[in-house]
């Protein structure tokens, strides 16, 4: 599914960014806004995000991503901190069917404390729990994938395969 | 809650470091490995781990994280295919009121479909959704802790702003 084309003209996440939308910023930068998630799990619970829009993981340039990883990492101790909690969750979203709410890519970072009444579901008790076998044909599946000098490049351009 | 003081001296995923327990291999490199996850949401579904052990986000050392978010994301969209899937979820749980499960740091990537019986309960319906003036004062909080220059540092190096 590719919602890039068929996104709705209009983002709250842009709105924010021109300054249209209220907002708790707690940092920004050139390239990355972070604020207050106005539905905390509890208090701290931010959103890194960029200033331009890209949609998901597929649309996000690697570098702009790998910032917005390192942002991420920089609010991490003091979210913690702000939050009471030494536990937390960094979570990302991509896509329709991962439940993705705002189509403009956001990291969630979720400081956690016990009896909040949140649950990421790991270890996953549906799993089909595959065979040592078909775990390690996927995983070579993955290496070869990974070798391949001729697939196309993984991010910003052209994103292969199922799109 | 501090693990790294009492964490069990058995840890499954440096075994798998050290080739004593068995682990489907689909990325590596001299600080951090890739491998299926025996307990997948679905087909594809891979932890990123540092070689290292360490146990969360608190003990992690800023350059080796940013390393490993960035081979996340270099796999991402090698992951998505093998999982013939758009979506993706990035996770971390780090701490045990966040749901971590092995006290080794790692990072999930979930190929996601439809109706596959997972879900991240963002956003949020416990949420005590605070009024504007409170995640203002949150906000604060945060930008104050970030300018402190006599808080802790909260990484190895220090990044600062846009890099």
């Amino acid at each position: 599914m590719q919602h890039s084309e068929s996104q709705p003209s209009h983002c709250i996440f842009c709105d924010i960014m021109k300054g249209a939308a209220e907002v708790s910023v707690c940092y920004e930068d050139s390239s990355a806004v972070a604020f207050m998630d106005i539905q905390p799990v509890n208090q701290g619970h931010t959103l890194v995000v960029p200033r331009e829009h890209f949609e998901s993981f597929q649309d996000l340039p690697a570098e702009l991503a790998k910032h917005l990883f390192e942002v991420a990492m920089r609010l991490g101790p003091v979210i913690r901190r702000v939050g009471g909690a030494e536990a937390m969750n960094l979570i990302v979203s991509s896509g329709e069917a991962a439940g993705q709410d705002v189509y403009h890519f956001h990291i969630h970072l979720i400081p956690r404390r016990a009896g909040d009444g949140f649950d990421v579901p790991l270890p996953f008790a549906g799993s089909t729990m595959p065979e040592r076998t078909v775990l390690d044909a996927q995983a070579a599946q993955i290496l070869a994938s990974l070798r391949d000098p001729m697939r196309p490049t993984p991010r910003a351009t052209s994103v292969v395969g199922k799109k």
